[in-house]
């Protein structure tokens, strides 16, 4: 006899409580669909533990959890997120995305074929980035309590010596620059969820922002910080960073790149483009004498290709965010407060 | 101006759609919780990544997450079994485990206190077990989406040079020893449940394993490799770690540690002890050489007083796990099949 294990009904099959009870069918699933698809090296271990080398030197944690709805948008998909999203909290300070591991909350009933379609795109994510998945975990709960999938993945990534990437490193003087449009990802779900039809479809700017930051790194090394304004948008993460650096920021909204469709969708739903989750852009403290390079080296790149000088840091022992309106007037950029578009990522 | 910040209200305050918003609402969830309670050098970085250095060598890295439903059980709760269960599946492959992320997925109305119970009783965990929790997500999900909460964490670990315990090393002639009494966890749970009430409350052996393993590692270092039967039992850990080595093993029935109420438990239930959740036992696969000091050195701990030799590993071209009953006769024991417990972890 030998052990034989049915074939997964990807087409039909549906995920049931069985499939995180530890057993048979979890090892089916395990074997059939996510080994399949993350193979590498260490997931092959298969211990409890991933183990592996590491030469000398410094490393970066990072963990992000993705609950988005609806699963699938204009743009991407959440496993798609759920790698991009942990490789660029790493490439922010600076680092080389070496392995991930990824924990699935599946809501029994979850259509096989959803789940295999965001595998796939997790994978072709890590291929893209070079990162391996390394270990992972499955757990199931019932129907009504939980909703589709939810992801969290944690990465490992190395920092080369010398850089030292910060929140608290911005300096009255330095020059606050942005990768590119304000608000694609936050807008693209709640057209997706309110069902809005616009002319152009509005699509997520889901992305890996590590080449860009690469190309950054080597054109100015002396970067201050890097931040990717996902929720709570640009206006939140410049606070972020004024309030670690203790020094205050004045932006220009006149500057501030946003797509026509965009502002049109967050006129017509009252929302702030400044505030809107964006998911492949990032917001880049440099001092003052390399801005120029860097939005030269930034404008190269196709991530980076609508980058715009926003605004600059300034002395402000209050921490404050203030924008310089289209109007000619000044106006206090505050962080959001309250909930503006729940389970954006 | 100062940025003040509303305090949290543990005791009547509820979890809103705006704690998981990335705003002034999780910032202060944030700071006056989390922050609070893991308190640690990398995780006041407050950046998007904790960055550390680490001298040359092995690491291991591992997640779990868990979804255990009552949150609250006796012997435990969620916050300590979601740092013990990943602490343990390092200590596993003989790692120290060093750091840990963590990731949270909270319902709204998830009252606050709870919460915090949750938050102080990891705090313990991981401050008992010599970890820091370095990074961390929340997000937070609408009333019916979720259940309380959901956590994921992400250790890791250094792994001695030289050693090499895996799923793969276990060999014919080796045996197989149990460091506890089975099912402790799942039954309490079972029982917290289903409200069932026995003479003596079962308790969940929810435990960190790392102290017992260190002093494993150092009383036989040629162990072949070490395993917690968690989801599926003990029965289906044999079955995992006879298939990776392509080995059969015979266990004894008669030698199975089980306490008499747990036995109780099952019976009444339907169940068998061998499939029940453990949180809190390991099973060693050792040189029969080794056997006899390394059960002594268990035995002297805390947590291996009631270790017993259950069985040994033979020769099987099939790597079956089979069992000579308390009747004098064999069967076979498979892998657990369906669903037993459903959120037992």
């Amino acid at each position: 006899m030998q052990r034989l294990h049915s074939r997964l009904d990807i087409t039909q099959g549906k995920i049931e409580l069985a499939h995180g009870a530890g057993g048979r069918a979890s090892d089916q699933l395990i074997t059939q669909l996510f080994k399949k698809h993350f193979d590498n090296v260490l997931l092959a271990q298969n211990n409890d533990q991933a183990v592996f080398e590491l030469p000398t030197g410094r490393l970066a944690m990072s963990v992000d959890s993705f609950v988005v709805s609806p699963l699938f948008f204009p743009g991407g998909d959440i496993g798609k997120l759920a790698v991009y999203g942990t490789v660029n909290d790493l490439a922010m300070g600076g680092a080389t995305p070496l392995y991930l591991t990824v924990s699935f909350i599946l809501e029994e009933g979850l259509p096989l074929s959803d789940l295999e379609k965001i595998v796939i795109s997790m994978a072709a994510a890590a291929a893209e980035t070079g990162v391996n998945i390394i270990a992972g975990d499955t757990k199931v709960v019932e129907r009504g309590k939980g909703d589709g999938i939810f992801i969290s993945t944690t990465g490992l990534g190395r920092v080369p010596c010398g850089l030292n990437l910060s929140g608290d490193q911005a300096r009255p003087g330095d020059v606050i620059i942005l990768s590119g449009s304000l608000g694609d990802h936050g807008i693209a779900i709640m057209s997706q969820r309110e069902n809005l039809q616009f002319e152009t479809q509005i699509e997520s700017d889901c992305a890996s922002l590590l080449d860009l930051v690469m190309q950054m790194l080597t054109a100015a090394p002396g970067i201050r910080c890097l931040r990717d304004p996902t929720r709570g948008g640009l206006a939140t993460t410049l606070n972020e960073l004024a309030q670690q650096s203790q020094v205050g920021m004045l932006i220009d909204e006149s500057a501030l790149p946003v797509k026509v469709e965009v502002e049109a969708a967050c006129e017509l739903l009252g929302l702030s483009p400044l505030y809107v989750a964006n998911e492949g852009k990032l917001v880049c403290v440099c001092d003052a004498r390399d801005a120029a390079q860097l939005l030269e080296t930034m404008r190269q790149h196709v991530k980076g290709r609508d980058a715009a000088i926003i605004g600059q840091v300034q002395e402000d022992a209050h921490a404050f965010v203030q924008m310089k309106t289209k109007l000619g007037g000044y106006c206090l950029v505050d962080w959001l407060t309250g909930e503006q578009l729940p389970r954006i990522c």
